[in-house]
């Protein structure tokens, strides 16, 4: 509802780790959450293997896409890592040793410390810009609309920072939450109702299950703070009508605070 | 590099409520895990948005590309749940109230409590097999290789228990994990050359941030005992080499006690 005019990004999350059940994403949310605060919306997200082609083509493809790509994961000195050389291919630009990178390797290794191996993180596809990163130095780095940052949480986050000044989001998206204990199918036709009426803002319907018990969380979203208000009161009214007794909780966020 | 002859899958998420920042993702690792533990290898992933030519269009893909999909999300009984619809569309089938998920609904919610919002989760693809759900009653089901169950992971974890006896796996992918406080840029050089000493055996290198900290946990995967124990034993001799203290787990996973 909200895809036509705004802006839009995806993430590609190079991670076999991720793929083989090993390991926990902690990066989706995160951007995800940055996006919106900053008014663009997350339009998909991929997870792929650690494969050449594979990573190649879905750059392309979400590159072709969608406004902005962040990609995590396979940046790092092993023999795993081949993102860069992937991006690289993906855009037919060649990989070389960036000046830049070696010299903010060089400022945390020490020059005798600067291993073949961690050369091997100064490796940046041509025209690529460098993104900072300030707990182990390894670059990230843009070309064209893909970003590519690290996959250790703390090091993406860092990257992220660094990137979102840069970053021309549409009005921030704002969210009211209405949470209770009914079941979505005693709310559902009066939602539905509630939706038509109301074309502008998109209304989510997310139940739970917690303690074991089953509750619903209705989410309206909109980037008008006035239709936002009117739509989140419909929505408690909904539910004291049917019964429940709503929580609400209001996301207000906007691009000052993002971070 | 275990893509060749193993049985591949892929999981689609159908969800605002994950694209938006406001859901921690909770399926993809439960259904990555229990993929690997009977041998199918998780070849991707995707996360799109509630929107109907998206769905259609990435079930079609991923059906095509794999041996079997797992979609999360959209099955309730509100205005957003639009899942059922598009993957008829993807398939070119039409939609039927299906007695036995009418069945269903009726023993849980009675025949006077069975409402017009309730029976909507009874709209099944023509030809689809239902797959049960003891938590609120709703079934998920199935239509070629595409396996479309809940998002709220209590009820998804129900289903998947029901799907896993019907799945052909291959051998279970065994992994073990030495775990040290060294980076990465200290192992790597050691381990490109153990890698292309063991093409058979997958070692994958993956770093952590933790108080303060970087370490790494090496992985390697496959799906013979003897080869993993020779590489096991390898990656904590190289640690130990370079100075560390490795610490090993080791998965063995078999289909018996997979749930």
């Amino acid at each position: 509802m909200t895809e036509n005019t705004a802006k839009t990004a995806a993430i590609l999350i190079i991670g076999n780790e991720i793929l083989s059940g090993r390991t926990q994403d902690r990066n989706i949310q995160y951007i995800a959450e940055r996006m919106t605060q900053i008014g663009i919306v997350m339009s998909e997200v991929r997870v792929v293997p650690d494969i050449p082609t594979r990573i190649s083509t879905a750059v392309r493809d979400l590159s072709d896409a969608y406004d902005y790509v962040f990609t995590t994961g396979g940046i790092g000195p092993t023999h795993d890592d081949i993102t860069a050389d992937n991006v690289a291919e993906a855009f037919g630009v060649a990989l070389e040793e960036n000046k830049d990178a070696v010299a903010m390797l060089k400022a945390y290794y020490g020059a005798e410390g600067l291993t073949k191996s961690r050369l091997r993180m100064a490796r940046i596809p041509v025209g690529a810009q460098l993104i900072p990163n300030q707990v182990t130095s390894a670059p990230g780095f843009i070309i064209k609309n893909v970003h590519v940052m690290a996959g250790v949480p703390r090091i993406m986050q860092d990257m992220l920072t660094h990137i979102l000044p840069s970053l021309h989001g549409g009005a921030p998206i704002l969210s009211s939450t209405v949470t209770c204990e009914l079941t979505e199918s005693i709310l559902a036709e009066d939602l539905t109702a509630l939706q038509a009426e109301n074309p502008d803002v998109e209304i989510g319907s997310y139940p739970y299950y917690a303690q074991g018990n089953l509750g619903v969380s209705l989410v309206a979203r909109t980037t008008d703070a006035e239709r936002l208000e009117n739509v989140a009161q419909a929505l408690e009214a909904l539910v004291e009508k049917l019964g429940g007794a709503p929580r609400r909780l209001d996301m207000v966020s906007n691009t000052a605070d993002a971070v």
